[in-house]
């Protein structure tokens, strides 16, 4: 059902990681046009590995919203094979991190792309438009960024964090390698500063909206949207839907909560969305000066995805 | 057989381009110890696509020496697979060269370790050790360099000119950049310089051998070498036994036989190798100070291929 009344037809920025800003852009989708859509994508993911430039989270957005994704695996592509990770891991590379040979014709296409002087922003465009995803997908910025983790096992990539080691490793910190030079791109600021509402996806706090925050001015972009700003909680009595975002926020010192993840992004959301099993926790963040929506924000039926969608739009 | 006697175990240096090379490589793995031969192989079609770098010469060695090749294409792997190259197809990207699913695993695994910081020589030991290839591939540098081509259609790279055009196109001229800066690698100089017989492999002169040619000192080294040097014609009775040095010979002033080629090298090669079809140009090279063997130069049947590699090697 798209509903076109006056008031849901203007734009909709949503700062975006991967699975969990890829179901609500699917989400929201599903009630206004998605062309009214734009999300503004983490990058600090990112990573070039065999040549190739690899973007995690844009990928899994265009994928999941093409209706590419595979749901079995929970990344990736659909009908995927292995054929060159196979040979690979004979040769005795780094086969660790899996890219199916699907996976890898859009690499090669964007290592391509980039290697002739597109930016990010226009690959991702390009890719978009043959996946038939009318949702701009927005890089946060062109310019590299890298995601770092200090853990007990040292410096480690976030590839090396989250694949590699499966985020199963104590983190002391989390840095954003480039993150003061970066240049927001104008695509990711055009969004935030028009857009009818800035929408903050329940992905990872820490590791997948913080990297969006910490480029050039996209904090105080946000902050000065705060009205307009509507935050959905990754953590849902106390666990992360997907991921290592519970164990991080008790890591880095928050509380394992939507409290505790309000908390970690302050005074710069003017809307909370909670799931019902957090209705303990609604008064605690009123009184902090938020406004909370209490409603069910597990995606995994259309019918509570699309509850969530009017609820982030109301 | 393995010949042990004596005067058959030093080195030799081949200089190496692709199938043709590969060929008598593979004939005289067969009659002496793939130890004792070291390829000093062309870089100059070298390229690198999608991110990922590519070097067709060493490959098609590597592929063929291990029995790899895929005799049916030509080139590349056999029991390949095309998941990628039809994927990437489907994106609109660059999938002209074609890079099968296997081959891809090579580019990948290169791609990464030069990354790394590893030298395309280091690289090139390390996946003939993976595909247990025992003749020793040496680029003849470790340094960019690039053939291109001065065509009808403007400056072409040498995979546009060979691939995408099929080496269809009329050639003014060839020209290796990055030669007068590129420096010989070590293993090519060490073999070039202590080989017990330097052979110029029945390979394209103009596009394969002469950009080895220009690196450096290449040229002088070999010069200097003139009573060890056996060059086998790729030109039998007027045409080449694959790819475009009969035509290109013609096109950029040079007779169409094994004259022309022996014209091309001039005074570097102490003996010629031509086939029984040139049986006439014997006398001919002879005036010009050559020593002249004549025998059989195609190596489809192996009893000839092994013809060919004693003559090489007498």
């Amino acid at each position: 059902m798209i509903v076109t009344a006056p008031s849901l037809s203007k734009v909709i920025c949503v700062l975006s990681g991967g699975v969990g800003a890829a179901r609500l852009l699917q989400a929201l989708s599903g009630v206004i046009e998605p062309r009214e859509l734009r999300a503004v994508v983490n990058v600090g993911d990112d990573l070039v590995l065999h040549g190739l430039t690899i973007c995690p989270d844009l990928d899994t957005i265009a994928y999941t919203l093409s209706g590419r994704h595979n749901d079995v695996l929970g990344w990736g592509l659909k009908d995927e094979s292995w054929r060159v990770m196979d040979e690979l891991d004979a040769l005795g590379g780094e086969a660790w991190f899996r890219l199916g040979d699907r996976d890898l014709a859009t690499h090669l296409y964007r290592s391509q792309r980039l290697g002739e002087g597109a930016t990010k922003t226009i690959v991702t465009a390009e890719l978009c438009a043959k996946f038939g995803v009318d949702v701009a997908l927005l890089p946060v910025s062109d310019d590299p960024l890298a995601t770092v983790f200090d853990t007990e096992l040292g410096t480690l990539s976030f590839q090396e964090y989250f694949v590699r080691h499966r985020h199963d490793v104590v983190v002391h910190g989390v840095k954003v390698e480039g993150a003061a030079s970066a240049r927001v791109s104008a695509g990711a600021r055009d969004a935030l500063t028009t857009a009818a509402r800035v929408v903050i996806a329940p992905s990872n706090p820490l590791i997948s909206i913080d990297p969006i925050l910490q480029v050039g001015d996209v904090r105080s972009l946000v902050r000065g949207r705060r009205d307009d700003v509507v935050a959905v909680s990754p953590i849902i009595a106390g666990a992360a839907v997907k991921g290592p975002a519970d164990r991080l926020l008790g890591e880095l010192g928050y509380a394992v909560s939507c409290v505790g993840v309000a908390d970690f992004y302050g005074d710069m959301v003017g809307t909370w969305i909670i799931d019902e099993h957090d209705a303990e926790h609604a008064d605690t963040l009123r009184e902090r000066g938020h406004r909370v929506i209490v409603t069910t924000t597990l995606m995994h039926e259309t019918a509570n995805a699309h509850r969530l969608a009017r609820a982030v739009l109301s």
